[in-house]
C-alpha cells in the first residue's frame, strides 16, 4: 500500500510521495476537505492527487451508510456539517436535495483528469461550490455540463465523452482501486501509506507530515 | 435540550452550565476523551459532569455498531486509536479482548456517583486506565470489585449494590435519558445544548466555550 513513487515534475515536491485525496461530490465533509487540502500540501511540499469516488459502492462493501441517513445521528450530521463549516470558515449551504448521485460529475472529472489535471481540479471545486453553495442539482447531467462550459470546457465533447463506455470502465476501475486501498469514507487520505479518514484528521496529517510519522 | 442550570457549589462554575460528558467503559475514544476534559473545563470555568453509558442500546436504537467490527473500517480504527493515543500523548494498549461488556463497571460508577462525584470519577480513570493501558479484563465483576477496592471503596457494599434492583434500574434510567438527549457514541459532549461526538470534536467545543458559540 505504500506509495513511493517520487512526484515528476516541479521542483519542490521532486522526492515526496503525494498526497492523495479522495472524496464523493455529495459529500459535506468532502468538500470542505477540498477547501483546505491543497494549502496543507503547500506547506509541506506535497503534490496533492485529487481522486473523485463514488461511496455508494464502498457503504455497500462495508455495510455502512450516508452519515445523514442514519436514525439519530442524521440530526446531529446536518449540524456539525453547518458547524464545521463554519469552524473552518467555509461557506455552506445544504442543498435541499442531499445526498444526490455524483455520477456525472465523477465521470466528468476522470475524463478531464485524462486530460489536463489542473482543469480537472477546477472542475471539482466548481463541482463542490455549485451544490454546496448554491444548491445546484449536480446530479443533473445539464448542470455538470453547464459547470464544465463556465471553465471553457467543450460542452458537446463531455456530453459526447459521457456517452462512452470506455469512460464508464475507467471510472470504476478508479473507483476499485480506491476501495482495494481501503478507501471507505469522504474525504479519505493517504500519504506515505497511512491512511487518514475525515475532514477531522487534517491535524494529524498535517503532523505526521511534520514529523515524518508520529 | 438546553440545559441552563447554574452549577451549585464552588464560584468558578457558579454561572455556567456544566459539561456533560457522556462515555462508555469500553471506548478507546471515550478513554482519551477522559484523560483531556477535565483540562477542558478547567480552562473555561466549566465543571465537567461525567455519564458513563451503555452504547449497546445506542447502536440498537441508531442501526450503527461499534466502529472496530465493522467491514474494512476495522483496520482503519485499530490503527486510528493508536494513532489518536500517541497524537494526544496519552499511552493506549489496545486489549485483545476488545470489545467487552462495560455493565459492571457502568452500574457501579453509577453507585458511586450517589454517594460521592469525585470518587465516581476517580474510579472511571481507574477503569479506563486498567482497560486501556493493562488489558485487565473489565468485564468481569472481580476486576471491577478489585479496582473499586483499590481506590478505598467497600469491595463487599459494591458487590451487594450490584445485586439490588433498584442500581439496575438507576442505570437503565440514566442510559434512557442519554439516548434521549440524543447521545449514540462515545466520547459524546452536550454543553449550552450544543452537542459533540467525538475526541475529535474537542477544539470545536473549546472553540465554542471560548467565543460562545460560532
Amino acid at each position: 500500500m505504500v506509495s513511493v513513487a517520487a512526484v515528476p515534475g516541479d521542483a519542490a515536491g521532486e522526492l515526496l510521495a503525494p498526497i492523495d485525496f479522495y472524496f464523493d461530490f455529495s459529500s459535506p465533509y468532502g468538500y470542505l476537505a477540498s477547501e483546505l487540502i491543497d494549502a496543507v500540501g503547500a506547506r509541506h511540499g506535497r503534490r496533492v492527487v485529487w481522486h473523485a469516488v463514488l461511496l455508494g459502492a464502498a457503504f455497500r462493501a462495508t455495510g455502512g451508510q450516508p452519515p445523514s441517513q442514519q436514525p439519530i445521528k442524521g440530526d446531529y450530521f446536518r449540524t456539525d456539517f453547518q458547524r464545521s463549516a463554519r469552524y473552518h470558515d467555509i461557506p455552506l449551504r445544504m442543498p435541499a436535495g442531499f445526498p444526490v448521485s455524483s455520477l456525472h460529475a465523477t465521470r466528468s472529472f476522470a475524463w478531464l483528469g485524462q486530460q489536463d489535471e489542473a482543469l480537472a481540479r477546477r472542475f471539482a471545486h466548481a463541482v463542490f461550490r455549485a451544490y454546496f453553495t448554491a444548491e445546484r442539482p449536480i446530479d443533473q447531467l445539464d448542470t455538470v455540463l453547464d459547470i464544465a462550459r463556465s471553465l471553457g470546457i467543450d460542452r458537446a465533447a463531455l456530453a459526447e465523452a459521457l456517452t462512452t463506455q470506455s469512460l464508464k470502465d475507467a471510472t470504476r476501475l478508479a473507483n476499485d482501486r480506491a476501495l482495494a486501498r481501503g478507501v471507505f469514507g469522504s474525504p479519505f487520505f493517504i500519504v506515505d501509506g497511512e491512511s487518514f479518514w475525515g475532514v477531522d484528521r487534517l491535524p494529524q496529517l498535517e503532523r505526521w507530515l511534520s514529523e515524518g510519522g508520529f
